[in-house]
């Protein structure tokens, strides 16, 4: 089929030759051959514990820092980030380590606030279908990283895609993070099969999240390697120097040394 | 258990003595024994579509008129709605006819815009974790329909509420409109047993959209009355003077005709 | 569409000029304007227990008493059902009340034994695509009470109806008994809107089963009365003399005064 | 936790100091350092089909040779399968090639015939809860691969299998082959995580079968790499010389030399 007759004819693999990579920061690249890992801890906490994780992660091989300033959280009465020190704080984490900034925008209103820190904009899986934030995103030409929703066919993420490159914006990466099914054995139900599926639908790059794909730490690095294995163009891992103290998602990050470690096995560390 | 000790304390039963009945318009309630029935198109398409249809559901004792200006599609090339020149459209039916008006609002930046014409705000099934909208739309101290995500648990939307009454406005109706599961037989899954569910968790009013959550007209009659002897505190329909040639989910909206008959089935019609 | 070209020509509502009504013991009926309540325990626990509500049902007017004898339970080692000494027990209820018995059978190797005590053979959630069962309840000639499974398709579970009527055995009573999907709010997600659309598809007799729907008892009567409204040809319905003892499913049975109050709701009290 | 205090004893992990290990035919093994692949038709069609499956799968390094001699349709007008007929073939590519046969059981009527022919006996997704059949297919102490059903938690699977292992048959591989989500993207999704977590929760062998988990050929090399990749003892695969041309399931299925090919990228290629 060719990409006219593609319900998303720009994301539709049939538009162009070859896959598309995704420059992050300075000199860093996802898809096409370069496989990328964003980690960091879900949320940035303080100075200490972001220093501490950003040093180590880009020790161990890192490509980007992730970080939550802006958090979305299901009940009003929960850690809301810390906002722009928040974005601070991360932009602080880049000049000390280089590793570019990947961070979460909630609201189109903040986008240019975010925009001026980080180097790639994250959407929730809250906010997969906030048509108006993604057409606000699409317009800083940043790179966006496009997180599956909970309940998305992967038709309607492809269409939430094509609202951003429909704005000329061609830096979309893809990212897999489990949906909702009726087994509560885990968090979420990581739905690995959408990589290979993705790479026969679209040239954008498809990485994944292990840590919000499972929600269990010690699940990680096996589903890691397992996403490498499958075709993925990168991982995004939750990683915090004190797990157990973390004020979210204590559950899924790994630990600095099993995220050395883990670097080690999939061949990535330097 | 007291709402002291509650996730949600403002949403809460336990909160008030009695159940919260919700103003819409000048002179209209819906729940604590107010059944209201909201009515009307998917999307405002034009000037005859509206009036003929708000006259109509009005002669049959409808609440309310609900018509989409801004339209959350997902895919970029459809119908996005009229926008504000819907919004208007909607004001001159209200004129016309006394109806109030239910429409949905998508971007935190809208609400204002949105607030001077409608009587209520919608929240779409969408937007439900929007939490910018969501504050932004309390403020406006108008009645808030919340739809239900559609993966949503009843918790996440229980949490959803208390972001709006959080901020002081207690006028939050919810709304049932189907959820995701494994069997596509029809659009959605209706799950109306958190009618009940609800009456025992919150003391806010809860309201049924048989449109979306059967997708499916010839069923919308028979989930009405269902809808009703579960307890819910209202309806909300999709109306249309000529289905088949609706911008927007055309499978599902039932006609005037239809709409005149069920009131009556209900005992609704004046 | 005509029988012919349908995917399950016996079942299909193009089959027959008129909805099916199927006879349950002497002189009762299920379907095409009889509505039928079938209640009793979950499982039979002893002659005590049996015997009070079975009159007691039968004097609020119930159609039929249900009680496992056989049953299908996840863990190996959790209480299996009394086998044959739960069939006399069923037997000698019906020689008290006169009401018919509707029993589950899980292996084919019993289905002759159960036939010999039981009106109607229950066919349960997790054999509704057994096969070789099917056929053999099939061979009996009695009526069938046919589950839907937790994961089943409306489609799917029409074709095992057709797996019975194929064998010349057109007693089939279809029953809604709640699907499995991602909210865990309660034990099942009852989908109603079944009712409806299967009165479109088939002219077999749909009855709704709100115990195990919800799982949940306070929500049975509103959940009963919605399955009236929406059209069901009948319910089945857990009843205990006391729920908080029974020896499975105590969170979803009803007590006799519970259920006597809702008979007289649903103006089925004779 | 000790094995005692399991709800699941004879399957918890905590019950046995090393993995099991299970036997297939006389010198072959699947678990604990033994990766194993099943390979072979859907369905035995005919003899043709099934030898020249056979001989190729066999020069390719399988460690089985699978195949349905009776079929669970969900229409009682599909092809059930050969039946006896099918098991003859089955027992004679096994003297053809040194195979090991692994084949489906649906009735406990049928378990004594079936147990004659194959090596490892198939409980397939339908018949996961099916417990008078477990019973029966324990009793024949022979291997039995468990599939998971469509709808099935990680406890319910290892409930299921502990009815096994409570005959005394510890010969139990668990295979994972899909679940049913919201997503119709594909024909199932396929649950990857479950590898690593059972293996924190049994001391059973895990194998997958991505043929069914995906229903999709060309993702079967890529989930089959990621499935290794995340810790599985071992794989199940459809291969068919002319998939176009199957009786069941011919989307699923990949040609021998695909077959061929992938075994070399697996490091399995003899």
């Amino acid at each position: 089929m060719g990409a006219d007759s593609s319900p998303y004819p720009k994301a539709d693999r049939a538009t162009r030759a070859e896959p598309t990579s995704v420059k992050i920061g300075l000199n860093r690249w996802i898809g096409n051959g370069h496989f990328g890992v964003i980690a960091g801890p879900c949320a940035v906490e303080n100075e200490k514990q972001l220093m501490q994780t950003a040093i180590s992660v880009s020790k161990s091989g890192a490509t980007a820092l992730r970080g939550g300033a802006f958090k979305p959280r299901t009940s009003p009465y929960s850690f809301q980030g810390l906002g722009e020190e928040g974005l601070k704080l991360l932009a602080k984490a880049r000049t000390e380590t280089g590793l570019p900034i990947v961070t979460e925008v909630l609201d189109p209103r903040d986008v240019t606030l975010v925009a001026e820190y980080a180097d790639v904009l994250q959407i929730g899986s809250r906010s997969t279908q906030n048509y108006p934030l993604l057409r606000e995103v699409a317009k800083t030409h940043k790179p966006i990283l496009l997180k599956r929703g909970m309940s998305m066919t992967v038709d309607e993420w492809l269409f939430s895609a094509e609202y951003i490159l429909d704005q000329g914006n061609g830096n979309v990466i893809l990212c897999e993070r489990g949906i909702r099914t009726f087994d509560h054995s885990l968090r979420h139900t990581l739905d690995l099969a959408v990589v290979p599926l993705l790479k026969e639908k679209t040239h954008l790059p498809v990485i994944v999240d292990p840590s919000h794909g499972t929600g269990k730490a010690s699940l990680v690095p096996a589903m890691s390697k397992a996403s490498m294995a499958a075709g993925a163009d990168g991982l995004m891992i939750e990683v915090h120097p004190n797990p157990s103290q973390a004020l979210s998602d204590a559950e899924q990050a790994i630990t600095l040394e099993v995220f050395s470690s883990l670097m080690s096995e999939l061949g990535l560390r330097k």
